[in-house]
């Protein structure tokens, strides 16, 4: 049973793994992640990291986990702006390009139809609740909030990492960007504004 | 270098060749497929395949563009009503999920930024041509052709093989689809209307 760590050195280490393997995992895949290159990245040895974390799979679990998470919280829907969240989400995909190619590599490797998480509805459930909200209130459209969010995600996704169309990156000058972020805010507020 | 076949068998262990390795690589990806088990479904033997197609790069380009041209050409695009092509991108999707996990391996595995093929002037030019008529002619919002298009697509994959939240199947009831198709349908319509 992989076990966390118990002192500040084991914390620093099991960071290190943390940081080392979600960068091979969103180069090369779950499959094509080696854990010879992340240990030495990481500056630490195999049976250390099978004793923090389990086998490769369960080290990719934890880290899908984690940034699920993270995605959901640096980027907090605000349902009466749905607008301004997808416009957000834009920006996380050029900050960290990798948390949506970790996620696509689960996709491809490990479930290909349905939700994309078994723990979907821990992730969902917040958001889910604020779109039926803003639904009774009159400030966002008709339809299933499931749907909805399903929709406002994959238009935030026009040019994301795994975009099959264009990837944006940071490195576009800003106009690029500016331009982007206007034809999203209003095709968002337009698809999603009450009848 | 690589030489098409010259003969009916030929051609006939081409095309199974084609079709092994379109479900292997939608399966496992570029750097996951095998080439023994390419040849040994497409009952033939490595040293033709390397002759039809050179390596196995060479063969995933080849099958590749093959694809882009069935789905420009399968699904052509109207940019009289565009919200019309997002509901039949939908179902395409759903008859054929190897296409988008094939473009999105490609995304992942060889280009993570930018257009995600080298010829896409090719694939996109008449797809431009159409919107910028369009636009003209008063039937499409304002804004970059390109990302109008890039647009419509990314909603018509809110529920793609490839999506981050859902990933639906034909064998879902046709309720559930009808329902996904109304509200991509009512999307699209209101995000691209005209001022």
């Amino acid at each position: 049973m992989p076990a966390p760590p118990q002192t500040p050195r084991g914390v620093a280490t099991y960071q290190r793994i943390v940081d080392a393997a979600t960068k091979e995992f969103a180069e090369h895949g779950i499959a094509g992640a080696r854990v010879e290159r992340i240990v030495t990245t990481a500056r630490t040895n195999k049976a250390q990291l099978y004793a923090y974390f389990g086998d490769k799979d369960q080290l990719f679990d934890t880290i899908f986990l984690g940034l699920m998470d993270r995605i959901t919280n640096a980027v907090p829907i605000d349902a009466d702006d749905l607008a301004d969240w997808a416009v957000r989400l834009y920006d996380e995909y050029l900050h960290r390009p990798d948390i949506i190619r970790l996620a696509t590599w689960s996709r491809l490797e490990r479930r290909s139809s349905g939700h994309l998480a078994e723990t979907h509805e821990d992730h969902d459930e917040a958001k889910l609740a604020a779109i039926t909200e803003a639904q009774s209130a009159g400030r966002v459209r008709r339809g299933d909030p499931f749907d909805i969010m399903a929709m406002v995600i994959a238009m935030s996704m026009a040019w994301s990492p795994v975009s099959t169309v264009y990837a944006a990156t940071d490195d576009e000058p800003e106009t690029v960007h500016e331009s982007r972020r206007a034809l999203l805010r209003d095709c968002v507020r337009r698809a999603t504004a009450p009848e």
